[in-house]
């Protein structure tokens, strides 16, 4: 694997080393972190569910007022031309559109493109197998929908978690759940259905993969979920692109189930690697 | 007045060229949107109020568990350098201090500390005269009493403002009116008390400038205030640093008072201005 040194990024219109990779100051990312996003995982060299992607990230470009500099099929070459120049096996791939160079400091101006790849390393199997513990705290997203680049409320946290030995903050409103910083939540019941939140949240491709893949096992649904609810919950998980799924066993020091992964999320976990091995077959072909 | 071509920054330690000013794209800034700022009008050259500044810059900081890289005497060193390299009489001097260039993309490092300097054209005298129209907005900061460089929310309502003719936006929660993006908000009851909110707001400086002002003619409250009550006053304004204090004669679409700026608003502009020339007198003397 090519240490950072040797990694490339697109920046400026241009792909070029990533420790060259710069934004002028007058960036709206620096001055008002006014941005969005996107991050999709590369395996075997080749971007997973990479439209699903685009879909969103072109969706939360336009929910902010920004255009993306490039066409889809632009896009799509600046990725393929990046990954081939990283040659990296497993990698996120990560789009960021900033609010541009403005003059005020202020107003969104022509949008800033900016494309890195960077090693990705997966949940360890013995942290699947055990398991992670979470905390809860009480926060919504301003635009749940959007993948904006505004994380001031989970990076502020991080401390908190350290001090509680969590890995994960769960944000509740009002009694309901509705998603982490950087990852979806589920909940498996006494009667195996698997529940997700429907509403405040940024919807996951991952969260949509495995919703497709627990209806083939069991029933779903996707509606507001209570804490009260959760902390009853057989078993309970969290979704994402980098951590794929990850059996959830204590909440705020209540333990969930028999405080160990249970056998729908170990399943489901099985499903989406399959998932992502036929994903990566079919553009293989 | 040098072009902006001429100007200079402060950045990664040193006066540089401004055009030449910029951050690795790993800062937290760009990635995340994690960062705080402050900003300090610059008037014969001088930046007014500076301790105060200091004072919330480095909260700010705190808040957000960030360090600046600067003692506060070292601070003001670089600000004088600066505005001595610069050159500009009436200018805004603005410190952004970012979470750093984080390996993983989340977690914060060493803050980077910029300064910038930019000419500020303050409010013509026509649009004093005039007063200004603004809209009301549901909503309410994230961490109001940080100044974080999170603008998301007042940035996507430029066009809608611009769409309903109004400047500047209210924000309005559960009935109770606390701030604009960048200005703090005072009424004027009939009884000429004048009052500004206590709560979810940040503390601007010429907020408290203006209280105290205010309290030498008139009784002054700080309390929280409902929209029905603004829509009721006999006079309205903001205050910010770049500002001083704009007459509101119109929230959405409800004229206040006379429709004029009233004589409360305009007197306490009034002596605001000799505050500020009796800081430049004293710093100068």
């Amino acid at each position: 694997m090519p240490s950072e040194n040797n990694l490339f990024a697109y920046n400026h219109g241009q792909i070029i080393p990533l420790d060259q990779a710069s934004l002028h100051i007058s960036d709206l990312a620096v001055q008002r972190g006014y941005g969005v996003f996107d991050f999709i995982k590369v395996q075997q060299g080749l971007p997973l569910f990479m439209e699903d992607y685009l879909d969103r990230f072109y969706q939360s470009a336009g929910h902010m007022g920004l255009e993306v500099p490039l066409s889809r099929s632009e896009l799509r070459q600046v990725v393929k031309k990046l990954s081939e120049a990283n040659g990296l096996e497993v990698a996120g791939m990560k789009m960021i559109l900033t609010g541009g160079y403005s003059e005020d400091g202020y107003t969104p101006t022509d949008a800033n493109l900016l494309i890195t790849q960077l090693p990705l390393v997966l949940p360890s199997e013995e942290k699947v197998s055990r398991g992670i513990s979470i905390m809860t705290h009480d926060y919504v997203r301003e635009f749940p929908e959007v993948k904006s680049i505004n994380y001031t409320m989970g990076i502020r946290l991080i401390t908190q978690l350290k001090n509680r030995g969590a890995e994960e903050v769960l944000y509740v409103k009002n009694g309901v759940v509705s998603e982490f910083p950087r990852c979806n939540f589920f909940i498996v019941q006494e009667d195996d259905t698997v529940v997700t939140p429907s509403s405040n949240i940024l919807y996951g491709i991952t969260r949509k993969n495995v919703l497709q893949l627990a209806g083939r096992r069991y029933k779903t649904e996707v509606r507001d979920i209570t804490l009260q609810e959760v902390l009853q919950a057989k078993e309970a998980f969290l979704t994402s692109t980098t951590k794929r799924i990850l059996p959830i066993v204590k909440i705020d020091d209540v333990v969930i189930g028999s405080g160990k992964p249970g056998n729908a999320t170990l399943s489901l976990l099985q499903d989406l690697i399959e998932l992502e091995e036929l994903n990566v077959k079919k553009r293989l072909s």
